[in-house]
């Protein structure tokens, strides 16, 4: 029995180091990436009981990834094994200074995007489950994902789940038509959405301020809790963050805070499991705050997990620590 | 105007460093690496002029593998460039020990497995070529790729090259049917075939020592000069070396060596080159010599390419080289 | 319920790379390092549903073993967390030529040698459990150790586990007396037990060949099955192997195999799990030649573990593996 | 036939790794680095044909510089191959907070230092040559170089090339006098000269603003194009980058760029390579902005190189690029 | 004959590379680190004659300590070797962004903790040296340390020494209380204090602006110089330094320094390094200026060491240096 | 007061890690090598008190040197500091099966190439050592050099020193009929000399069996004990290693030692400082067994030095280690 289920592909991430360009480099670092799991081990770092449902190659590759699921704590159990395909990968491009970080996708074909709707256990797996979780990734990875994704929104919603959901809209998987179709459609299931303006521009067609755009959202597809991450990047390795959330009619706001960039990837997934956490053991006013602390923890740690015990995450929320510990 | 041009694909090499197993790295080494150009690189770095030829992605990645090629002294221009799909890849565990080496493939839909007969502008680039080198991978990619292979080697017949293939048949990518009949069809055009006992009895279904086979192959399909390799392993890391030819009537023998293995990837594409080397620059019994020393160099070298210099090699030829040179 | 439990210390693992010197080196690797937490991944690796118990001390340190256990599949929710004392740890300096490997202990005070009797709820955890592994390094670790670890063989044998005992004499921890003492103390309780003859020799008093060894001690402790492993060192990086077992009144041995040396830590411990699922699978002769298999490929990975399949270990035991598979 | 020649010294450059001093460090990163083929190779990236003519050893360490030059498209069969010498070197300490950066030569007695007048067939590599480009370090290395720069620029100029050049001074190489005599016997020649206010005031004796030194120089030696790139350096991690030039009686201005510093090494060159390819395929306006583009990027990316496509560029100079893309 | 002694531990200090966490780390960087040793390494590498006064196992990683104080140019020839015991060693994690540094320490028993009073030969090392220096870690190992190192400090009063003493207080070692209690029994004894506001608050309960404190603590216990550093943290990688010192009723002040952090393990020894050679070669004017640049360049450096030289050092406190020199 | 010291040029020594090539190398590893300087840390590590004489460059690169030297304890003060000048290096290819390492020096010019004869005041430095060590490298590598050379070992035989040299020929340096008339010149002050087959017969034209070399040695030049090392290697990664030494009439051998190569670089200079400290402990058959015994530990160790340990060294000397020491 779950507190929490996540959905969705991970892929290996290959990443130059020290600043290397792709086509420069000699070797590549090596981790286990994927939206759904990052949040599943930020919430298994914090205590909770989480699952990651996915399906994967039995090949030392799918094997690398459930091991790094099992090694967070994430329990691995309903993973599908495929004796065939690939594993998705891509490549990541650390920036600095004004050249932009870059990701270069090759997830085409990976063993999760010929899932189908129905081969997944979801009675069993989300019996008693406290919280589901999936981004917009998971549909759309491919059609039979776009069902599977729908078939485990109704699933958890079901069976009493909070239904939790990241737009993580990405152009080079599908149109905006797709997406906007597709994710509607769950919306009336979901209890907490994750956006940014971009995406409620791009996915919902809503260009306006944070309130206005969670509030729109809130209205026209019942969504009780609409939760909206704010980024300035003055600079590749400086960014400012800030998060603020719509629910129950009010808004809440959360701290501005000055991140320096060691590894930024995994920080919105960070953010949804430090929120998911606060809200699954508090409020919406927790929610924004541990969602923050931890998206601000992962920011400066290598790779997408943030590695993180419960009482690093209260101390941060506390206070951000700047000075050394011994 | 090329003294060699080869054709074929070139792929990512993802390597664990330090004998780790695949699931086990934290990291990979990354190289360019396929049959048709490391033979290219071997010709290049022995003074003749070699041309690649393949279709890349136009990607920080395909880049990256033309960028290689240049380095090498291999000539690029006539490479096509797609602006979709992907770079295949492969990840290549070192074994040790009784642990053998494994190589697995993710190569499916690469740029090169779309590439269509007529798109290459054969008459330009084999105008004035002394020979044409590709290798049985090449056709086994897709059955477009088949009939631009076959393709290919007419224009090379045509334009009166040198025609050499390698058989090195991948179980993963046709069944022994598909090749025997592909390959065969190609065969009356090639002067130089390389292949190995296992080869030749899995695609052409000659079980037999290695005399009776390349006569064997000589006289069905009429090609000129057949080569085969032998390669003995009484253990990972120790392996022995021998080959032997038959041209004119007459079997050709190298000698026998005592290899240790740095990095065994790409010794059988640097004893083509070797092979070839010395068949264009003198007969087949330097050729012999050549492919040996050349091959036995590329098992001491990390990666696919020996960068030899045509002075070690010919040093290598004389005498196994073992004591330090200062 | 598990298939296998096994209770021990794990401790910190730092090596230098590249043979260099402990004096000399700029960085440690590091690896989590225990004879019964060895023995247990190479138990789930192969399918056997595995849990290791120890004390560890809830620092970074502490959950990094932990961590590493989950990676492999081991459960670890019988650990016990103690909010103070140290992770044990040890330096590894690896040999070559004629320079020895070494290793220098840092373990004194460790969170488990302050393990007590009655602290782990053996009840619970060994209800179903078809065997228990044990060492004699863990009753070497604090005189508490000792009684701890004798309580918790009384308790496997109580449940009915086939229980499973390494002698493992480290000189360093206990002496000689002190050790026979010990362990000859539990032997009644033991099924499986296993040993080298220098260890015969110095805690048992028995100075023999293998075959005599092994009888002595069956016949005078009662132990159904004696083990031996038997290891020749012509050079630090060239190793023989072979080994032996007694058991039912019948000598039963295995190949001897050429070993090239890439780490040989762990190798005892992956011996102990190939034997003891061969014999949870099979018999004695399928524990020795799964035993002789998992050992093998052990010194060709680095690390403490094997990261086997149960396919791979089963190629294995049927042929050594010396040629690339691709 | 040529876009681009250009003609100097590449040296192999040793940096210790993770800003490690160089009495500390235990590794080098090596890299092939010289004003001249770091402007060759921005050019080739930007798909101009470019060669790079300089005298290298025929050693591992010449071919290596050769094999970069290379890789980055950049033709090097003009280059002068000794068979004795050495291959010029230079030791790179990256700096932080209020430590300088600091560069150490060992290149004394280079393979190009003894390169003598009439060796180089100009009128071949010339011919029909749009531009070509040196700086003010190839006349510094030798008498004979100095003479060899003179009959270099003497021929560009003959043969319709824009002739650009960089002051580049370096004190250790000769003295202010020997620079301005040399430099200034050229600069009728020059068609576009690159300098900084430093330079300007010690080898040029002006002490002024930038318009004004831009405009004395202009005026004084008929140069058509005078361009002055002037940084500020708050800390060493933070530098402030801003460009100008004067040309046609107007002065043009960049952007000014807040720049975190990854590499420093070779921003200059940069900006001379994308000044000039802004100025081949356009205005003084475009060559700024390209120059500043390129410069820009340049401080991201390890090594003297900057890998850079000419979309990325394009991109750069429409806006500086801070957010991840994918 | 020394011009400095110190005395104290040196710990092996284990790094992850790359900012990443040490739950997450796969090697570790090591180093020897420990206050009075880098005090002694800034003091020999600007020319003073140092010893360094401590107690070690002779083991290899014993050894190494030993070796890397050499490498510095500090005399080890009145090291006590111990037979038993261990190394101690301590965890460093480098923070970034919002996350703190931390340091995990494993230092119990380690061989200078069993340090007994009377074992050192003070009257021979400190025989005609100018200046001793500890810190209150020494006395805070153990109640034989406190002895001995009062024992030290009474030694190096009585043959004149300048005696230089830091609070470095680690609540881990040791309650306020006894810290107090100790470190107030030998300032009768100590010329130079260096302390910060918190320590001057945790241990001394003075509770004050730096000019208050340091007066107080001066008039107190008739403390002739102290010294007081005093650093922001708007960052975890952006620091503030100032510092003071108050002397003959005299309050002397430094620059305010922005600092980028590398590494700022070792800047407080630093600064005392920097103090006290200005005090010996000048007066307190000069001992803050010394120490403020010696401090500035330690941040920028990894490890605990400056490497600095005496002209490095004079530049800096000249200037702050940003702009690359070559 | 010394037991030894040793005169000679130490350079740095840069070499690819992991059997890479030269051309191929992204980053060399760093080390201080030298024949003299590597004698002299075999001998301070065995507990001699030793000092290296040398000119180095006062320059990050030449302190790097003279760190490690003092690193391993051997006394450096005697070191002249030269303002201008290089640092001598070389590079270092390591083979591997039938590729052969290969060294490609770059020395010329290094600052104790222009040392002239009285600039060392060997008087101080030799009163009361017992033994002065030099290799035919240190007169090779100028004439003033030779002076030097000659200079010191005449001082050192006034001085009552054990003379000792080794006559490390070095083609690329000098003529054998330049290394014959200098080296012979200084032979009838030399105690020991440490020669090879090879060398005999290039520099003495000696052309015979060990015997006989050595008796026609000691014979002809009056040497008191003449030492031959003898190597064979039937692979680059494998050799066999004897010696013996002619003194006082009699022929004395030791023993064939199989070598598995980690590194070699050294191994004839841990051979000299072996030899040397069993000579002044004991005697001619002592000499052999160290001299044997510490060469065989270098081959073992990468870098040049040996890190040993005398307890290390004895029990080698007493039987090759091979197992595990825990």
């Amino acid at each position: 029995m779950y507190d929490v289920v996540t959905f969705g592909e991970t892929m290996l991430r290959l990443t130059p180091p020290n600043f290397q360009r792709l086509e420069q480099t000699h070797s590549f670092d090596v981790g286990a990436s994927g939206a759904e799991l990052n949040t599943a081990t930020g919430l298994a770092r914090l205590g909770l009981r989480t699952a990651w449902v996915s399906r994967l190659v039995d090949s030392p590759l799918g094997r690398m990834i459930a091991n790094k699921a099992r090694e967070q704590g994430v329990d691995t159990s309903h993973i599908l094994w495929a004796k065939d395909g690939r594993v998705g990968l891509y490549y990541y491009e650390m920036g600095a200074s004004t050249r932009a970080s870059q990701v270069i996708y090759d997830r085409v074909n990976s063993a999760i995007s010929q899932l189908k709707p129905g081969e997944i256990d979801w009675a069993t797996i989300l019996n008693g489950a406290r919280a589901f979780h999936i981004s917009g990734i998971t549909p759309a990875l491919s059609a039979s994902c776009a069902e599977a994704s729908k078939e485990a929104v109704r699933a958890a919603k079901r069976f009493g789940c909070v239904v939790s959901m990241d737009v993580n809209y990405r152009a080079r998987l599908w149109s905006k038509e797709a997406a906007r179709e597709c994710i509607t459609a769950m919306l009336p299931d979901v209890t907490i959405l994750f956006t940014t303006l971009d995406e409620a521009s791009t996915v919902f067609g809503l260009n306006a301020g944070p309130e206005e755009v969670a509030r729109a959202i809130a209205d026209k597809w019942r969504v009780p809790v609409v939760a909206i991450t704010l980024r300035d990047a003055p600079s590749v390795l400086r960014n400012v963050w800030r998060s603020m959330a719509f629910a129950n009619g009010t808004v809440y706001t959360g701290r501005t805070i000055d991140l320096e960039l060691i590894d930024r990837m995994g920080s919105g997934d960070s953010y949804d499991a430090g929120f998911l956490y606060g809200y699954l053991t508090g409020d919406v006013q927790k929610a924004i705050a541990y969602g923050d602390g931890l998206s601000a923890i992962k920011h400066s740690v290598p790779g997408d997990y943030t590695w993180v015990t419960p009482a690093e995450l209260e101390s941060q929320v506390k206070n951000v620590q700047t000075k050394i510990q011994r």
